[in-house]
């Protein structure tokens, strides 16, 4: 990779690509080479992916505060634990809440075939629970496995725009084990 | 376009791109972002479309000639005219042929719905027509329309492996009319 890919890679710019060259990340790509470098170093950024807490922002907030423009927006963002000592997670918002639906799909290496990651998908409800108003915004969370288990990562998508959302999470300390982390693309 | 991002458009580099980066054009992108500058300028390059006579090339050899490796190669090629005076196409190769399928399809421009460019559709058979063997080798062929009729460009796809194919055609000069030029994607 030479100087001005690894810039692409890892600079905080907010350059448009050149015609027909887009972000398009498999799962894999997202948990080995996005999720897994920011668990393991807390300050990494790179041009795709931003910081946000997606706790305080409402879906659609989420276009102006992802780093690349298109219609998939992809976040880093902390868990939030719902309880201390828990491990279920809070993924409300002030206006909503994020809300798993079907089941967690396994990530597979496509070199040696182990599992890397999960992916959740999450549907984001206005209002609160069990009341709230079921929206087109779908959320695709991703979290690691194997020893980093403990560490998160999700992506989303707006079914009606389709828009999608991720959003991947960072731990404070690279081998904690209930300080999880969540990687989100949105 | 900061000064890395028009590297990466115009340099003739082999760099990877950073992971989940691909170069993944619309149809309207391959004709208005490079075919018409291709037309427009011979001598223009980028790093995502090699210059190749497909004339010369048989389509298991064009994944070698491509600057981006992945599932689809794209190339800039002349268009081989049958007969001197004539508007057909040779699609010949030493090995067999490029026979075209199905109806050409329309490209619009997303702005302004205008019809910037007409996309072919080719299989390759081993041989010699009319007996020649069906292979798995598909490509698309682009060709501009209005005032740049008589370029061409195409872009083929090999439906088993599911690779695919770009043509890009390249005239000589700028403005002839019957020098036209093929645009083909592999």
């Amino acid at each position: 990779m030479d100087q001005f890919f690894t810039r692409l890679f890892d600079n905080d710019g907010d350059s448009q690509l050149p015609p027909g060259f887009k972000f398009h990340p498999t799962d894999e790509e997202l948990i080995s080479c996005y999720l897994l470098r920011k668990v393991l170093d807390g300050s990494f950024t790179c041009r795709a992916v931003a910081d946000v807490d997606l706790n305080k922002c409402e879906p659609w907030e989420l276009p102006q505060r992802a780093k690349m423009a298109g219609k998939e927006w992809y976040f880093f963002s902390k868990r939030d634990p719902k309880y201390p000592t828990g491990l279920r997670t809070n993924r409300a918002t002030a206006g909503g809440y994020w809300k798993a639906t079907g089941k967690d799909k396994e990530v597979y290496s496509s070199k040696n075939s182990c599992l890397v990651g999960m992916k959740k998908t999450l549907v984001f409800y206005r209002g609160r629970a069990p009341k709230g108003e079921k929206t087109n915004w779908v959320m695709h969370e991703y979290r690691l496995e194997g020893k980093f288990a403990f560490h998160f990562l999700s992506k989303t998508s707006k079914v009606g725009l389709r828009t999608a959302c991720l959003e991947i999470g960072v731990p404070l300390k690279p081998t904690c084990e209930r300080e999880d982390s969540n990687l989100k693309v949105k």
